[in-house]
């Protein structure tokens, strides 16, 4: 049996918003929290040590990319991404379903496992759920995800079902395989719940995946594209049926909203690309809202894009500025842009816990959101 | 009359190489100096503090490519180039001469001033030496160039003759114009030498660019696709006709190869975008010769690019970590290689002072280019 990997420190008292301890082989990590992506064994724009500056001590590897590119031999080779990388702290890893749904061709899928052409070079490859737990064996990671199948939110009944059933199988034989690895797999290896926008398939998969020997639960298969209001609803439905002794990841939510949500839902981890692909469009996050710095308004602004961040964006630079380098076409923009959301998330996920932890998270989340989506005086 | 701003403090014994202090606006600079180029108020793919850190005091602007875009409604609002993009320490801007000559479509030349195209939008710009003297001083440049006509290699002596007769004119109206804007201009205006590739006009652009109230002279119309020879035989010819009174600075120069060819002929400044634009193609500096990072024999290689470096590319991480990131086409490979070619070049310049220092320049240009050019073992 896998040991308990997260302690619950306080649960808010007007929402199922909670502060915890998550133990894992890198170092300890304060939740509710937010994870970079580091696609390729990078967060893409900023350096490493940035990255740990602010604070963050879990981000997120691709496993569908790294076993791509650079290969499990150089990985190998290397001793692992945190060797190969210079990343110090944790990784969580993804398992590549979400990537070979979403980004590789002619892929199919048996019980054995899914065969897929690679968005590189074409070139054939498959996963079964066995090659992806050795793969992030191989990368050495903190947190390691099983292949799952990823549908999109407009399937029918029968397919959702079909998905949910080799889910299930797959995460089975997933743990067969962790364990099979013994020593050499130091993580820990969460399983997802699928089951697609159909409630009684949710329910099954959430406790069916609960009750396995997994050390934490990923909710799976929401953010892929349907509504705000039905992503809230099956977040919400789902999370209630995801036992509460473990540590509860979302995939796919990175904006302050969403990020409210999962939180106030009782989620601890989530992480997105969304922070930093915006950043690199010219895209930050400030309090009244996402501030698209290309616009003219920026112009001949002196002001930061957002007084409160500590980042180097808005402790050095004005509005102005960074927009000339986003004209400009500079590397620049995108370093300080990204820098910027990151910090900027870091310090939300600051303010979450201490609301949560004051017992007054409803009425932050509230106040937030007012000024959030409220009138846009400079944005 | 200008006052000296640069004081020789050392000759080699066997070379033209010297070390001085120049004096500038925002603090001394120890020569030989290499400046980073910003074309656009920022260093491509690194931070100001970055620069900062590794110990450069002066870096580039681009006339033509700042008064386009941000312009000068912009800077002027900000203050200046400084105010504007955060940088504490000089900053030198060409006079946008070349870029109207290289980038610019349409451009034509007559004794009043050159008319040409936007290469970004195709509007019509005009630029006369006294409008150029103006947007230098709104920039608030602490070294501001002559506009100049900027020449390729291989036109004939009336040609060569004619540029240089209206690079004269240009030279002498930009000197009124300076003079015209008193304490608005508070940097330090160079003339440029012409003259193609005709030595009896090298000489005349020489002493005559010399001769006049410009505190420091820039050689101009080199490194312009000539062949090494030819650069180095004009490099030396003109250098020795430009007075020893006044810092001597030589225009596109930045491989350590022509950099040494420069310190022996006694220039004290040169830039070239080489360092920052070859890093964004992988192609890193070191004892040994460049390094093409993105070569499959580094795929394996946990060995810095060069073991001497201080940069963060090379104390942190291995040619394998740094080809793969060029690979997956991420920013941070572009953005170590940026870091690493310019600290790598701003501890060559303190070799170089030091071999100057200890009149043994000659001694290190030979061991080290002996080895720079050697036979490759690992690049």
């Amino acid at each position: 049996m896998s040991h308990p990997i997260h302690t619950v420190t306080h649960i808010d008292a007007g929402s199922h918003a909670r502060c915890g301890l998550l133990s894992l082989p890198h170092g300890t990590i304060e939740t509710p929290a937010f994870m970079p992506v580091g696609t390729n064994g990078t967060v893409k724009g900023i350096y490493h040590e940035k990255v740990e500056q602010m604070g963050y001590r879990l981000i997120l590897g691709n496993t569908y990319h790294l076993y791509l590119r650079p290969g499990c031999d150089v990985l190998e080779s290397f001793g692992g991404l945190h060797a190969f990388s210079s990343w110090k702290h944790n990784i969580l890893t993804d398992s590549g379903g979400f990537q070979v749904f979403s980004l590789s061709k002619l892929r199919k899928i048996k019980d054995a496992g899914v065969t897929f052409q690679s968005h590189i070079d074409g070139s054939r490859h498959a996963f079964t759920p066995e090659k992806v737990v050795d793969i992030q064996t191989i990368i050495g990671s903190d947190i390691a995800m099983v292949l799952d199948v990823c549908t999109p939110p407009d399937i029918d009944y029968r397919a959702a079902q079909e998905a949910w059933r080799v889910t299930k199988l797959w995460a089975e034989r997933s743990l067969i395989r962790r364990d099979e690895n013994g020593e050499k797999f130091r993580g820990c290896l969460f399983g997802i719940v699928q089951g697609n926008f159909f409630k009684e398939l949710r329910k099954e998969s959430a406790e069916t995946i609960s009750a396995m020997d997994f050390p934490g639960i990923a909710i799976g298969g929401l953010s892929v594209g349907e509504t705000p209001d039905r992503f809230s609803d099956f977040l919400a439905y789902t999370t209630e049926m995801v036992t509460p002794e473990k540590p509860r990841y979302v995939m796919g939510i990175g904006s302050p909203d969403y990020i409210l949500d999962a939180v106030a839902n009782g989620i601890d981890l989530f992480d997105c690309v969304l922070a930093t692909r915006t950043a690199r469009h010219g895209l930050l996050f400030s309090d009244d809202g996402p501030v698209n710095i290309t616009k003219a308004i920026h112009e001949f602004s002196s002001e930061p894009v957002e007084p409160t961040c500590g980042c180097t964006a808005c402790t050095q630079y004005s509005r102005g500025y960074i927009r000339h380098l986003f004209k400009a076409g500079e590397m620049l923009g995108p370093m300080l842009a990204t820098e910027h959301n990151l910090m900027y998330l870091h310090t939300l996920m600051e303010r979450i816990k201490n609301a949560i932890k004051n017992n007054s998270f409803s009425v932050f989340r509230k106040e937030y959101l007012a000024r959030y989506y409220g009138e846009k005086k400079n944005v």
